[in-house]
Protein backbone atom coordinates (compact mmCIF):
# COMPACT_ATOMS: atom_id res chain seq x y z
CA UNK A 1 0.00 0.00 0.00
CA UNK A 2 2.99 2.16 -0.44
CA UNK A 3 2.64 2.83 -3.78
CA UNK A 4 3.01 6.12 -5.57
CA UNK A 5 0.58 6.45 -8.81
CA UNK A 6 -2.88 6.44 -7.39
CA UNK A 7 -1.20 8.76 -5.39
CA UNK A 8 -0.36 10.73 -8.35
CA UNK A 9 -3.11 9.84 -10.09
CA UNK A 10 -5.13 11.62 -7.17
CA UNK A 11 -3.28 14.32 -7.29
CA UNK A 12 -3.62 14.83 -11.55
CA UNK A 13 -7.06 14.51 -11.01
CA UNK A 14 -7.24 17.38 -8.88
CA UNK A 15 -5.40 19.71 -11.16
CA UNK A 16 -7.56 18.39 -13.96
CA UNK A 17 -10.73 19.23 -12.01
CA UNK A 18 -9.59 23.05 -11.80
CA UNK A 19 -8.13 23.02 -15.16
CA UNK A 20 -11.12 22.20 -16.42
CA UNK A 21 -13.53 24.36 -13.60
CA UNK A 22 -15.33 20.85 -13.14
CA UNK A 23 -16.91 21.31 -9.33
CA UNK A 24 -18.50 17.42 -9.78
CA UNK A 25 -14.61 16.27 -10.93
CA UNK A 26 -13.51 18.62 -7.96
CA UNK A 27 -15.69 17.13 -5.34
CA UNK A 28 -14.90 13.64 -6.46
CA UNK A 29 -11.38 14.25 -5.65
CA UNK A 30 -12.22 15.23 -2.02
CA UNK A 31 -12.69 13.68 1.47
CA UNK A 32 -16.52 15.50 1.44
CA UNK A 33 -15.96 15.94 5.47
CA UNK A 34 -15.54 18.24 8.17
CA UNK A 35 -11.98 16.99 8.20
CA UNK A 36 -11.15 18.87 4.95
CA UNK A 37 -8.96 21.65 5.44
CA UNK A 38 -7.97 24.26 2.11
CA UNK A 39 -5.98 27.57 1.90
CA UNK A 40 -5.64 29.15 -1.54
CA UNK A 41 -3.10 31.80 -2.02
CA UNK A 42 -4.18 34.76 -0.10
CA UNK A 43 -7.37 33.25 1.44
CA UNK A 44 -8.33 32.33 5.21
CA UNK A 45 -8.52 29.03 5.78
CA UNK A 46 -11.48 27.12 4.93
CA UNK A 47 -12.38 24.45 7.14
CA UNK A 48 -14.80 21.61 5.98
CA UNK A 49 -15.74 20.48 2.04
CA UNK A 50 -19.11 23.06 2.45
CA UNK A 51 -16.43 26.13 2.50
CA UNK A 52 -14.27 24.18 0.60
CA UNK A 53 -16.77 23.39 -2.24
CA UNK A 54 -17.86 27.41 -2.07
CA UNK A 55 -14.36 28.21 -2.74
CA UNK A 56 -14.36 26.27 -5.86
CA UNK A 57 -17.24 27.55 -6.94
CA UNK A 58 -16.36 31.24 -6.73
CA UNK A 59 -13.05 30.41 -8.06
CA UNK A 60 -14.31 28.79 -11.52
CA UNK A 61 -17.03 31.50 -11.81
CA UNK A 62 -14.09 33.88 -11.70
CA UNK A 63 -11.60 35.49 -14.48
CA UNK A 64 -9.16 32.35 -15.42
CA UNK A 65 -6.20 30.49 -14.41
CA UNK A 66 -7.00 27.69 -17.03
CA UNK A 67 -3.61 26.21 -17.29
CA UNK A 68 -1.28 24.61 -14.87
CA UNK A 69 2.86 23.73 -15.22
CA UNK A 70 3.51 21.11 -12.55
CA UNK A 71 6.73 21.30 -11.64
CA UNK A 72 8.98 19.54 -8.49
CA UNK A 73 6.34 16.87 -7.95
CA UNK A 74 7.30 14.70 -5.13
CA UNK A 75 5.42 12.16 -3.18
CA UNK A 76 5.63 10.66 0.49
CA UNK A 77 3.05 7.77 0.59
CA UNK A 78 2.15 5.85 3.95
CA UNK A 79 -0.13 2.86 4.82
CA UNK A 80 -3.42 5.38 4.56
CA UNK A 81 -1.90 8.84 4.34
CA UNK A 82 -0.01 10.46 2.13
CA UNK A 83 1.24 14.35 1.17
CA UNK A 84 2.60 15.43 -1.93
CA UNK A 85 4.10 18.99 -2.69
CA UNK A 86 4.49 20.70 -5.81
CA UNK A 87 5.15 23.76 -7.71
CA UNK A 88 2.15 24.87 -9.27
CA UNK A 89 3.18 27.46 -12.56
CA UNK A 90 -0.21 29.03 -13.52
CA UNK A 91 -0.17 30.50 -17.00
CA UNK A 92 -2.89 33.20 -15.81
CA UNK A 93 -3.47 35.30 -19.16
CA UNK A 94 -0.28 36.64 -20.23
CA UNK A 95 1.48 36.20 -16.53
CA UNK A 96 3.15 33.23 -15.08
CA UNK A 97 2.19 32.71 -10.93
CA UNK A 98 4.56 30.63 -9.04
CA UNK A 99 2.37 28.73 -6.59
CA UNK A 100 4.32 26.22 -3.63
CA UNK A 101 1.40 23.76 -2.99
CA UNK A 102 1.33 21.03 -0.28
CA UNK A 103 -1.30 18.34 -0.46
CA UNK A 104 -2.61 15.64 2.35
CA UNK A 105 -4.61 12.69 1.16
CA UNK A 106 -6.12 10.07 3.03
CA UNK A 107 -7.30 6.28 2.00
CA UNK A 108 -10.56 5.74 2.45
CA UNK A 109 -12.00 2.20 0.95
CA UNK A 110 -11.65 2.93 -2.33
CA UNK A 111 -9.56 5.58 -3.06
CA UNK A 112 -6.85 8.63 -1.82
CA UNK A 113 -9.39 11.54 -1.38
CA UNK A 114 -7.84 14.97 -0.30
CA UNK A 115 -8.12 16.29 3.00
CA UNK A 116 -6.04 18.64 3.17
CA UNK A 117 -4.56 21.43 0.34
CA UNK A 118 -2.09 24.18 1.55
CA UNK A 119 -1.30 27.16 -1.68
CA UNK A 120 0.81 29.88 -1.10
CA UNK A 121 2.62 32.04 -4.34
CA UNK A 122 6.66 31.70 -4.16
CA UNK A 123 7.00 35.12 -6.24
CA UNK A 124 3.80 37.23 -6.39
CA UNK A 125 3.45 38.18 -9.69
CA UNK A 126 6.26 37.33 -12.43
CA UNK A 127 5.53 38.88 -16.32
CA UNK A 128 6.91 36.93 -18.77
CA UNK B 1 -1.95 3.94 16.39
CA UNK B 2 -4.16 6.65 15.89
CA UNK B 3 -3.52 8.52 18.86
CA UNK B 4 -3.47 12.60 18.98
CA UNK B 5 -1.32 13.36 21.74
CA UNK B 6 2.01 11.80 20.40
CA UNK B 7 1.05 14.24 17.25
CA UNK B 8 0.35 17.28 19.48
CA UNK B 9 3.40 16.72 21.26
CA UNK B 10 5.80 16.39 17.88
CA UNK B 11 3.92 19.67 16.75
CA UNK B 12 4.08 21.58 20.64
CA UNK B 13 8.24 20.55 20.02
CA UNK B 14 8.40 22.59 16.95
CA UNK B 15 6.90 25.65 17.85
CA UNK B 16 8.83 25.66 21.39
CA UNK B 17 12.06 24.81 19.97
CA UNK B 18 11.60 28.19 17.41
CA UNK B 19 10.19 29.88 20.30
CA UNK B 20 13.27 28.97 21.93
CA UNK B 21 15.80 29.44 18.83
CA UNK B 22 17.19 26.09 19.58
CA UNK B 23 18.28 24.29 16.61
CA UNK B 24 19.53 21.55 18.32
CA UNK B 25 15.68 20.62 19.64
CA UNK B 26 14.87 21.87 15.99
CA UNK B 27 16.59 19.39 14.79
CA UNK B 28 15.13 16.31 16.67
CA UNK B 29 11.66 17.26 16.03
CA UNK B 30 12.28 16.67 12.03
CA UNK B 31 12.73 14.00 9.59
CA UNK B 32 16.18 15.10 8.73
CA UNK B 33 16.54 13.46 5.43
CA UNK B 34 16.01 15.05 1.42
CA UNK B 35 12.12 13.74 2.42
CA UNK B 36 11.90 16.44 3.95
CA UNK B 37 10.36 19.94 2.84
CA UNK B 38 9.66 23.55 4.22
CA UNK B 39 8.06 26.35 2.79
CA UNK B 40 8.36 29.66 5.34
CA UNK B 41 6.40 32.73 4.48
CA UNK B 42 7.52 34.23 1.54
CA UNK B 43 10.23 31.96 1.31
CA UNK B 44 11.14 29.65 -1.38
CA UNK B 45 10.46 26.04 -1.48
CA UNK B 46 13.34 24.48 0.48
CA UNK B 47 13.82 20.64 -0.16
CA UNK B 48 16.49 18.46 2.43
CA UNK B 49 17.03 18.93 5.74
CA UNK B 50 20.82 20.66 4.78
CA UNK B 51 18.81 23.82 3.53
CA UNK B 52 15.90 23.38 6.63
CA UNK B 53 18.43 23.28 8.71
CA UNK B 54 20.06 26.31 7.23
CA UNK B 55 17.33 28.06 7.26
CA UNK B 56 16.36 27.58 10.92
CA UNK B 57 19.86 28.94 11.47
CA UNK B 58 19.53 32.54 9.61
CA UNK B 59 15.71 32.70 11.39
CA UNK B 60 17.16 32.24 14.49
CA UNK B 61 20.12 33.95 14.15
CA UNK B 62 17.99 37.11 12.72
CA UNK B 63 15.40 39.58 14.44
CA UNK B 64 12.91 38.19 16.71
CA UNK B 65 9.48 36.79 16.41
CA UNK B 66 9.76 34.87 19.74
CA UNK B 67 6.63 34.13 20.38
CA UNK B 68 3.41 31.84 18.96
CA UNK B 69 -0.19 31.87 19.91
CA UNK B 70 -1.40 29.04 18.21
CA UNK B 71 -5.10 28.84 17.58
CA UNK B 72 -7.27 26.42 15.83
CA UNK B 73 -4.97 23.20 15.88
CA UNK B 74 -6.50 20.20 14.12
CA UNK B 75 -5.43 16.50 13.83
CA UNK B 76 -5.51 13.86 11.69
CA UNK B 77 -3.72 10.72 12.59
CA UNK B 78 -3.32 7.97 10.74
CA UNK B 79 -1.03 4.75 10.11
CA UNK B 80 1.98 5.92 9.71
CA UNK B 81 1.29 9.87 8.91
CA UNK B 82 -0.04 12.79 10.40
CA UNK B 83 -0.82 16.34 9.78
CA UNK B 84 -2.01 19.31 11.84
CA UNK B 85 -3.09 22.43 10.53
CA UNK B 86 -3.05 25.37 12.98
CA UNK B 87 -2.85 29.22 13.07
CA UNK B 88 0.51 30.98 14.34
CA UNK B 89 -0.09 34.12 15.45
CA UNK B 90 3.59 35.16 15.84
CA UNK B 91 3.88 38.70 18.21
CA UNK B 92 6.72 40.26 16.67
CA UNK B 93 7.79 43.55 18.50
CA UNK B 94 4.26 45.22 18.63
CA UNK B 95 2.51 43.58 15.84
CA UNK B 96 1.09 40.25 15.44
CA UNK B 97 1.19 38.15 12.16
CA UNK B 98 -0.89 35.81 11.30
CA UNK B 99 0.04 32.66 9.99
CA UNK B 100 -1.73 29.49 8.37
CA UNK B 101 0.28 26.01 8.70
CA UNK B 102 -0.24 22.80 7.39
CA UNK B 103 2.46 20.57 9.15
CA UNK B 104 3.17 16.79 8.25
CA UNK B 105 4.78 14.22 10.46
CA UNK B 106 5.71 10.48 9.18
CA UNK B 107 6.21 7.69 12.17
CA UNK B 108 9.94 6.79 12.38
CA UNK B 109 10.51 3.80 14.53
CA UNK B 110 10.41 5.57 17.76
CA UNK B 111 8.92 9.02 17.28
CA UNK B 112 6.61 11.18 15.09
CA UNK B 113 8.97 13.12 12.76
CA UNK B 114 8.14 16.09 10.78
CA UNK B 115 8.58 15.38 7.62
CA UNK B 116 6.63 19.24 5.73
CA UNK B 117 6.20 22.42 6.84
CA UNK B 118 4.29 25.09 5.03
CA UNK B 119 3.51 28.44 6.44
CA UNK B 120 1.66 31.25 4.55
CA UNK B 121 0.33 34.49 6.17
CA UNK B 122 -3.19 35.09 6.34
CA UNK B 123 -3.12 38.69 6.87
CA UNK B 124 0.22 40.44 6.03
CA UNK B 125 0.91 42.57 8.86
CA UNK B 126 -2.01 43.53 11.38
CA UNK B 127 -1.11 46.43 13.31
CA UNK B 128 -2.08 45.99 17.34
Amino acid sequence: MDDVDPVRAANGAFYRAHEERDLDAMAEVWHRSERAVCVHPGWPVLRGWDQIAESWRRIFAGPGRNQFLLTGESFDVGADRAWVTVEENLVDGDRMVAVSALNVFALVPDRWAMVAHHASPIVPMLDR
